[in-house]
């Protein structure tokens, strides 16, 4: 009865999970619930039933149609879940791939989600650099801070697109390094 | 016969009212009249014909689905009056709320109102929040700027979707602070 | 059979030419072949066919619906096109007029052209007023790279657009003063 759905975005090193964690322990003591959903994790559940793929790096080798179709089924799934309780979806603006970013909300999966509020999580292309530090070692710092700087532009013009093409809400919450906690709270807010 | 329809629109603090007037003083004197339309104005006067609403802070406590209604029938109104004369509608790309930016211009307003054109009337971050002195009392001015930045961001972004779903050209203008009459002109010439 | 159509944009001084023409070069040598259409000859083709308008001057001269209506048939044409071998559309994401940007790829279009992937070909604004340096002579270099700065940065905003209405990825390759090879292999990865 419900049907809301707040979508959460964030680059790799955002904090994303960190922060929708965090709000969600808050809001469960005011008594109000969320399901967190990945949107990843469905597409993969409905290649598997559908067609026996298992492993998240063979969902490329789908068909582009066929990649789109399921990318459509899976926010139907997450739509008939929002009618029992309200949802967020763990998902990304914009998927960075070798042939360039993919939108991971277009047209017609907004046209089944019709999510309330796209949310995106953001820190400083430094601080996002510091937090995957894992990733960097064959690669420059430099190079890195100016990719993530395009990435979350590029996220940021998009959510713009979504927002343009739903009516959903844009909120853009910064995590900082010592700022968790206000993220935190701006996060309740806008799951409030 | 006209059906011209100029979008309009700028943070708080652009100071998007004075340079809309200008113009139209410099375009009156040449023969060439627009309406002026406040789209918020609009929806309110259709929220009080249909709900009794006379109050802009009730407009938010109507439903979502509701709200939209209304903000396509005002795109329905301002087309209807368009045919008579070229307007000017004064509104915004993205308009702040507690729970984020929310599209004024989204895909069932464009498709009703079918704008010409959408011009953002921008200043410096810095000149916009020292022409908000009022509002700063309480905050700081290093946020305030870093907000107003975001938030023109934003309006850049979402104008761009508007365009690519509606077909409308972008113009952005820029009302600096001792380039008011610049501004004007830059106005002049898109509304010719 | 292929309908593989890959969209190539970039304001001028971007080197967009050079760089697709580098690819192409590369790619040929590999067996793999585009054709390369120019998204304003095939309008101004049609414009000569049904209007007799034979100078690119004169387009601007005809309506606004008829202007895109003519748009959306060089979609088609190019769609049909594609049936037979891989395209590169070089074209631009917004194109500038004195009215303001104007979407080279809004809905309609996309529609037709289903597009695989935009790619947005970027030099820096004092890389561009370099290779621009005809157009200076009477206007001031900071003023140029202000506009480029700000025609980039709109242009990415569309392509984020054009994404999610149409599914396409979206590439930036940077095309840097001494970085031509880079860019040039770039442009091979998402072309191959």
């Amino acid at each position: 009865m419900s049907e809301k759905i707040v979508v959460a975005t964030g680059v790799p090193g955002s904090g994303k999970s960190t922060v929708i964690d965090g709000a969600l322990k808050q809001l469960k003591a005011q008594g109000i619930t969320y399901s967190i959903l990945n949107y990843g994790d469905i597409m993969l559940e409905l290649m598997r039933e559908r067609e026996g793929i298992s492993d998240r790096d063979d969902m490329r080798k789908v068909s582009t149609d066929h990649y789109r179709e399921i990318q459509r089924e899976a926010a139907k799934r997450i739509a008939r879940a929002a009618k029992k309780e309200p949802i967020i979806v763990d998902t990304h603006c914009l998927i960075k791939r070798p042939d360039g970013y993919y939108p991971g909300l277009p047209r017609w999966v907004l046209e089944e989600l019709k999510p309330e509020s796209i949310i995106i999580i953001e820190a400083t292309p430094e601080e996002i650099a510091g937090r995957r530090t894992r990733d960097i070692t064959r690669r420059r710092d430099k190079e890195l801070r100016e990719e993530v700087e395009e990435h979350q532009l590029m996220n940021r013009a998009t959510a713009a697109a979504y927002a343009a093409l739903s009516g959903a809400t844009v909120k853009i919450i910064q995590n900082r390094d010592k700022g968790l906690n206000e993220a935190v709270n701006e996060m309740v807010e806008a799951l409030r």
